[in-house]
């Protein structure tokens, strides 16, 4: 990779490196071997998801825990990752084996978004957690700007019953499946079954509640709606 | 609560609040109404798992990224943090509502958990990052001291064929049961059967290897199994 192109990448993501090896492992795919990219990208997604959430905290106060957890899952998913990776033309820059190469790797979105989160981990560690989360909240600038605090995001199974219903399909079906634990450390694993897609999932959660909206969760997941915010 | 509760709490923690009013909040269940912890407690949850995920990372170089997953799992799961939260002697200080008093909601591990982490969000707002850190790597001083890093921990497949072979049952069936999306963003659906259990998930992942991995945690995680470290 010559310079003049990590320096546009470094200029187009508004960070330049001390050190530009940390950079260039950030880039480097696991099909590379031994030195790759996947131990920067676990560090990259806890500080990707503590600075979005602090933004939240600190300027969506009418956000409650719920809504703050679906906007953050719409801002963090491979899907937005991808996105910005695009923006940055990271799939120019990516350093991969041969096979993964020719099979079109450099276009995959989850290798994106992989590697996207490998570069918050190289500038955290390049800089400090302050320095990065400046970089992090200016990439997702537009995001937080569409965020609408009055029109309060719905939970996953409004959001599934009107997306069933705007298709004409029954509404999903849910039932307790079966209840473990103790008294006082209950788990609730429920099945959640769409007739209409013959889709037919299980999720479990300390509450009813819970496991129904994360069954219903899955189901949207599978179905690659994108999360309303 | 009266004053010298408050002060052990804090002693028991290892941090003495500037405003107060935040170990309040922090230890003020949903059950009490408009004012609650479930905010902070998103907050917290987001600190610690970066806090954790950063020490791995700088401190654990011979783990790799699926070891460090699972090691913070284990760190940071509802079942580690009541822990710390019944050390704290938390549930004696939990603001409740007399319904979920009643129900016995204090000795409750979920909320137990939830309130250790509104405590963590509750530290950084009263301080700064660095020193909610610190607190934080305190508390878990003797889990990371028990990290082994050359018995490098097996993963979720390699767990439930150990397990299910201990207890002289038939190994678990993997199968694609379904591809979702186009060539470069597709999901694979995997079913994991283990039909000495009766157990039957669905897990979906960004490869078959993926997939199967998620699927076989998800058994563990219905078996209660201590995910080994």
């Amino acid at each position: 990779m010559d310079d003049i192109i990590l320096k546009k990448l470094q200029s187009d993501i508004g960070y330049h490196f001390n050190e530009v090896g940390l950079l260039k492992l950030a880039l480097t795919h696991r099909s590379m071997g031994s030195q790759h990219n996947e131990r920067l990208e676990f560090l990259g997604d806890s500080i990707l998801s503590y600075s979005v959430s602090n933004k939240l905290y600190k300027n969506f106060s009418q956000l409650d825990e719920g809504d703050m957890s679906r906007v953050r899952a719409s801002l963090v998913n491979g899907k937005n990752l991808a996105k910005l990776g695009k923006n940055f033309e990271i799939g120019n820059n990516l350093i991969m084996g041969p096979g993964e190469l020719k099979s079109g790797g450099y276009k995959r979105e989850s290798i994106l978004a992989d590697a996207v989160e490998a570069i918050i981990g190289a500038i955290y560690l390049d800089s400090d957690i302050l320095t990065v989360n400046d970089v992090i909240l200016n990439w997702l600038k537009h995001d937080f700007e569409k965020i609408d605090q009055n029109n309060v995001m719905k939970d996953p199974k409004t959001q599934l019953q009107e997306l069933l219903q705007s298709k004409k399909m029954k509404l999903p079906n849910y039932e307790v499946v079966e209840i473990i634990g103790k008294a006082h450390n209950q788990k609730f694993k429920v099945r959640c079954l769409v007739k209409d897609l013959s889709l037919d999932v299980f999720a479990t959660g300390t509450s009813r509640r819970k496991a129904e909206q994360a069954s219903a969760l899955k189901i949207l997941e599978i179905l690659q709606y994108d999360i309303k915010n």
